[in-house]
């Protein structure tokens, strides 16, 4: 089956946006035994569209688009699209509801315009969008298939894991079956190396992602049942498992405050947050995982050293010898958020995300993060490069595994 | 003049790379008044090369590869572009030279096969790479033009904007001019409803883009100075800008905290925070802003009830009798974390985020914000819709809007 993934929008034309929807679909795709052969951007354009859906079925079997299925004038994906294929589009009502309940929902009119985005031809498998306004469809004619998909990457995302690649794999005998295994604490680089020829594997496959602060091995089997490529799957993820140890943190679409926030609750661990640099982004993270309410106690943002002093009892002379950025300081945040909300574990960052502030001495990208837990405080001094932003992500990653760590 | 991008890669096919140097160059071509009516990419296949060229140059002027000059046999963008324009190559000495000082420079043997890469037809004009091995080049035949260059995006962007800029720049005769509103608290098609006409316009043309949470308008102008494009540009954007109004909260590339944190120092007014459902969010951004410690007394993650009472004097009853998620709670953690810790502004949230906790009374998606300034509270109840993460993100840009209006 060929492929062609075209997507829609002069956004992408004028480089205001990076087309990561073509990489998404066809990294998908491609592990699924599906071969893209092109990928084209077009332009919010009646005449150009249509050229392009000539040219797209011209040498595809699959043509996927992304993009244009909005509210607006221009969003003619979907209009073009019908008129290529000479189908009459009529009310989803479903759709029209779904649509007026998101509005609802979000109290706010329904505008006139969005209407238009429930009609489809009574020929399309209309697919639901739980993200956003614009359904997706599937229309098959002649051997041939349309999926066009919205635009919006989180949108986009969601409806082709929930719907296309169900609805694919009707084309294909064997299965594709992967596991994920999530990594924290090793670079790219070395848990390559450390990996060896796993890597050059042939089923299943072993494909490692590098993402923000961490990394992801994808193993990928194919076989004509799951059970068969569960089978295959065991000795190399075991494999992997004995090599990269208490690295590997999750599996699957797990995040590492899930992973923590659980082992608290199970464990029925209390923990309370002191944070300088990440300000709020630890417990924010924390916070995230659903049933962290038996466990969380609270977070105190002390941005200020006088903070620091009155709400966690950082010692003015600790502040004044060693300053704010010190193993000293950060010792005594985890301890102070500790005693003061009374948790078993204290937490604590203090750095310099930059992009002033920085010294000789005490350069940007200097961070301590320490943990208080059981009468005992360690701490630990990270050296994280990159800006502001993800200075401060990193050293809540790695204090959030700090913790997880000390629990296993 | 009309141009293609042609990305040649099949590692671009399977989703491995992401195709940055398409929305690079586009960018910096519309920049340039130069307009990208098509991107494409297409695998390391002859044939199918050989069709790509065909097709792009039917429909352009200008056609711009990236990829797939490399020493490799898989490497063939020059040798099919030649062969198309039947033009034979032969060794471009300087270029030959160039690689074999590059070689010795980094202590490598000259691979045979890196020869080819200095090969190339009398009538090219060929680009120096100062980043890499591969030479680009530019062939003119017939009133179209090609340009070759290089897949590694540090090679290409050097090369682009020391040649290819300088020699695209006798082709246009007019520059375009860009301006970016940002806009908050209005959707995409109620937005575009408002500006009505204005969408139609020719020069400059008005475009919406919805963001995250956000909306953008680029208005774009045409013109043979920037300073006749901004003349174009002020009528419009004052036009826009009476219609919007305070929605509108910045231009270019700033954020909704980097204006909030500027008001803020600017006005020296002192902030601090109470979150519960946010649990850290909004305080995480706030502190993205780099100036903000002269700001930012404090944040109070209170997740808990007991939290709630003990570090922003809740009362017991207020909880008991409305609930957390309540007005009355917010109004109480708003005035709490400002006495408490002497800051003029007191930030709260509280609301139910899920995935469980709702009820049909309070359903999840329900949020209060509530903003205390000068002796007085400001609540609002949010109903907002996605999952856990979306929710909590899309209250705590609420609670930052609702402190830069109380401010403007």
């Amino acid at each position: 089956m060929r492929c062609e993934i075209l997507a829609v929008g002069t956004e992408i034309l004028l480089g205001d946006i990076v087309n990561t929807n073509a990489q998404y679909i066809s990294k998908r795709l491609s592990e699924e035994g599906i071969f893209v052969y092109h990928q084209s951007v077009i332009g919010d354009n009646p005449e150009r569209l249509k050229q392009a859906y000539e040219l797209a079925f011209s040498r595809a079997d699959l043509v996927i688009t992304t993009g244009g299925l909005g509210p607006t004038k221009d969003d003619l994906t979907k209009e073009i699209a019908f008129e290529y294929f000479g189908m009459r589009s009529v009310c989803h009502e479903e759709s029209l509801n779904q649509i007026k309940e998101y509005f609802e929902k979000i109290n706010k009119p329904l505008g006139k315009t969005n209407e238009k985005q429930a009609y489809f031809p009574e020929e399309a498998i209309v697919l639901k969008n739980n993200n956003g306004t614009a359904p997706g469809c599937i229309l098959e004619e002649a051997g041939k298939v349309l999926v066009m998909l919205p635009g919006p990457p989180r949108e986009m995302k969601a409806m082709f894991e929930e719907s296309v690649i169900p609805y694919l794999r009707k084309y294909s005998k064997e299965i594709l079956v992967s596991k994920i295994l999530r990594v924290i604490g090793v670079g790219e680089s070395a848990a390559a190396e450390l990996i060896g020829d796993l890597i050059d594997n042939e089923n299943p496959t072993v494909a490692p992602y590098a993402k923000e602060g961490e990394m992801i091995f994808r193993i990928t089997a194919r076989a004509e049942s799951e059970e068969v490529a569960n089978k295959l799957i065991a000795p190399v993820e075991a494999e992997i498992r004995s090599i990269l140890g208490d690295n590997i943190y999750g599996e699957g679409e797990t995040t590492l405050e899930d992973v923590l926030g659980s082992i608290l609750v199970g464990k029925g661990l209390t923990i309370a947050t002191a944070e300088s640099c990440t300000g709020g982004m630890v417990a924010a993270r924390l916070i995230n995982y659903p049933g962290i309410s038996a466990s969380i106690l609270e977070g105190a943002v002390t941005y200020s050293n006088e903070a620091k002093i009155r709400r966690l009892g950082v010692k003015e002379e600790t502040l004044n010898s060693f300053g704010a950025v010190s193993e000293e300081t950060a010792i005594e945040m985890a301890k102070g958020i500790a005693s003061t909300s009374g948790a078993d574990i204290g937490i604590a960052t203090t750095g310099i995300a930059g992009p002033g502030g920085g010294t000789e001495e005490k350069p940007v990208g200097l961070v301590y993060i320490a943990v208080y837990y059981n009468n005992e405080v360690e701490v630990r001094k990270l050296n994280l490069s990159g800006n502001r932003q993800r200075v401060r992500e990193r050293a809540a990653t790695a204090v959030i595994d700090m913790v997880r760590r000390k629990l296993l």
